[in-house]
Formats: C-alpha cells, sequence, structure tokens
C-alpha cells in the first residue's frame, strides 16, 4: 500500500517534470495529481522536492532506456534499429499532442547551472545511454573506437529532434535527426567493413 | 534613458533565462538584476512576464544568429565555418563554467506544452536559424533539397552537444556533435560536387 502511493508519487512526478519541467512542478500539485497525502512525499523522500527529483530523474532514465532498447532491438540490423527510434519518437509525438518526449531532457537544462546533485543525477543519465547506445554500435559493427563518439552525436539528434519538433508542433525536425543519425550509423558500418579500419 | 531602462530588462532577463529558464526567472528578480524600479517591466511590457519573455525569445534568437553567423563566417569554406561554429561553442562552455549556451533552448522545453504564445516564439526562431543556416549551406555546394534537412540536423547537434556537455561539465558531447555535423556537411558537399546530385 505504501510502496503503491510512493510509485505513484514517482510517476506522476515523471509526468509533470515531462511537461513543465522541475521549476513548473510543485509538491501541492504532485500530491494532487497523484492523490497521495501531503505529508506523505516528506514519508517517502524526507529530503523534500529534491530528493523526490533526484530519484525521479534516475528512474526515469532507466525507464525510457529500456523503451528505446525495446524500439531499437526491433530492427534486423543496426541501421533499421536507428530508424526504429527516430520513427517512434516522431509517432509518439504525434500521437501526444507533441507532449511525451525526452523525460529528462527539460529538467537537465533547467538544473545544469543551479542545482548541481540534480545537474549530476541528469549527466549519469545520459553517461548511461551513452555507455548502452555505444555497446549496440559496437556489437552491430561499428569499430570500436568510433562506437562512443556516434552514440553521443545520435542521442543528441534524438534531444535535437524532440525540442525543435514540440516547438515546432511538426515532426519535421525529428524526421531530419532520423535521416542524419542513420546516414552517420550507416557510413560507420561501411568503414567498420574496410580491411584498413580494423 | 527610458530605452536604457527597457534594453536593461531585456538583457538580464536573455542572461535569466538562459541560466534559470522561463519559470526559474522572477520578475522581482529581474528588475533587482536589471536594477530598475519595479513598475518598469509593466510600463514596458504592459503584458508582464509573457509580454516581456515573448519579446526576450525573439531578440535572443536574433542575437544568437548574428553571433553563430559571424563565427560561422570566419571559416575559409562550409566545412571550416561549421568547425568554427562547434569549437566556439565548446570554448565558451569551458569559459563560463558551462552556463553560458543557447539562449532559447530550456525556455523552449518548458513552454512547448504549457504556453502557445511562446512556444510559436520558440518556433520561429528555431525556424529562422534554420533558414538561414539551410541559404548558407546550399551557397557552399550543398544540393538544395539537403540543405534544410542537413541545417536542421546541424541546429539539433548544436542543441544537443549544449544539453549534454552541461550535464557533463564537459566539452566531449559538444566535440563529438561537431564531429558529426563536419561529417554530415563533407559528405553533402561531396555528392553535391557529383553529376547524378545535380
Amino acid at each position: 500500500m505504501q510502496s503503491d502511493t510512493r510509485r505513484r508519487i514517482l510517476d506522476t512526478t515523471a509526468d509533470l517534470f515531462r511537461r513543465h519541467g522541475y521549476t513548473g512542478t510543485g509538491l501541492k500539485q504532485i500530491v494532487a495529481a497523484a492523490n497521495a497525502p501531503f505529508g506523505s512525499i516528506y514519508h517517502f523522500f524526507p529530503g523534500g522536492k529534491q530528493e523526490l527529483g533526484e530519484e525521479v530523474i534516475r528512474r526515469s532514465g532507466r525507464m525510457y532506456q529500456e523503451l528505446v532498447e525495446a524500439v531499437w532491438s526491433q530492427g534486423d540490423d543496426l541501421v533499421d534499429g536507428v530508424r526504429a527510434v527516430f520513427d517512434g519518437a516522431a509517432e509518439v509525438l504525434r500521437a501526444t499532442g507533441y507532449v511525451d518526449a525526452c523525460p529528462i531532457a527539460t529538467v537537465a537544462l533547467e538544473v545544469a547551472s543551479s542545482n548541481d546533485t540534480l545537474r549530476r543525477a541528469t549527466a549519469d543519465v545520459f553517461e548511461s545511454w551513452v555507455t548502452a547506445a555505444a555497446e549496440r554500435l559496437r556489437a552491430g559493427g561499428v569499430p570500436s573506437r568510433r562506437a562512443r563518439p556516434l552514440a553521443i552525436a545520435v542521442i543528441q539528434l534524438l534531444e535535437g529532434g524532440f525540442m525543435l519538433s514540440r516547438a515546432a508542433q511538426d515532426t519535421e525536425a525529428m524526421d531530419a535527426a532520423g535521416a542524419a543519425a542513420i546516414e552517420l550509423v550507416a557510413a560507420a558500418v561501411r568503414r567498420g567493413k574496410l580491411p584498413a579500419a580494423r
């Protein structure tokens, strides 16, 4: 029962962060939307909004990574997988009225210069995404030392795609991001097949 | 004298948006930092925070575009220009302790699903950047119909570079963004030189 309330608070806060950011989300708003007593936040998160915020960032980061990896795995090969991720992101944007996007991007920019604990949490999430994507790229044939910078670029294109597509309420930007990511990954795989690149 | 105060309010607000976002910036904080009487905000911006916010977004967008175009023009050719933009962004991040970045990105994500007037302002700014970058790419030899999606991807890599580099307080991500942008632009220029692509 208690852990149900805790999970409801975490889910609700993640949703509110995604829509309104960290600063724009108040504790009263969270308990109202989570249908939880106000004291329950401090019961589960004695450090208040910052402790709750840190857990939401790390948990949302893990959940989003699992989601993206599941979509990526649908592809027959690396390029197909990357295409599935960007097509899926565009589809979710359209289906949710351009609301549902990266769960930590807004918070990451808000806290980058104002809250070092939360900044570190967002940095850890991005790092875990980069590590996982680089591993996947390596397994798909991208030469080892190219895999990490390429993984970073693919994640940056996805984040930039969310930013520009949400602003324009149009998936043109996400489509352009996907095309660029596919071009970069395909070129890296081709280079991985050349004898000189081994 | 009045226009001095107005300009000080705009400059200060732009700086606060960059560091704390729209929601995290209060009117009292603005007048204190701008050394202006509280009433001056409503004198110059009768619509209050939203009217001020819209003007800051559009003005910061124009100023940042001029800055980026000046840096881009330092390059001897298209690839050199793109390199100068990303190297410059990495240098500014290092020099400012990872504070100074895109002036509208944080606000764009904050308002995307909560304030349609400000969302449109951020969309207009991104669109003007895309149009200007696409024109520059075309002039540098990128085939016409490739120029727009490529311009979008380059801007998305820059935005993603700011996001990941600020979170990690490290320019590795901006460097990876620059390398990816250079690879995409160089490939587009090469294809523009092939007879079949004309």
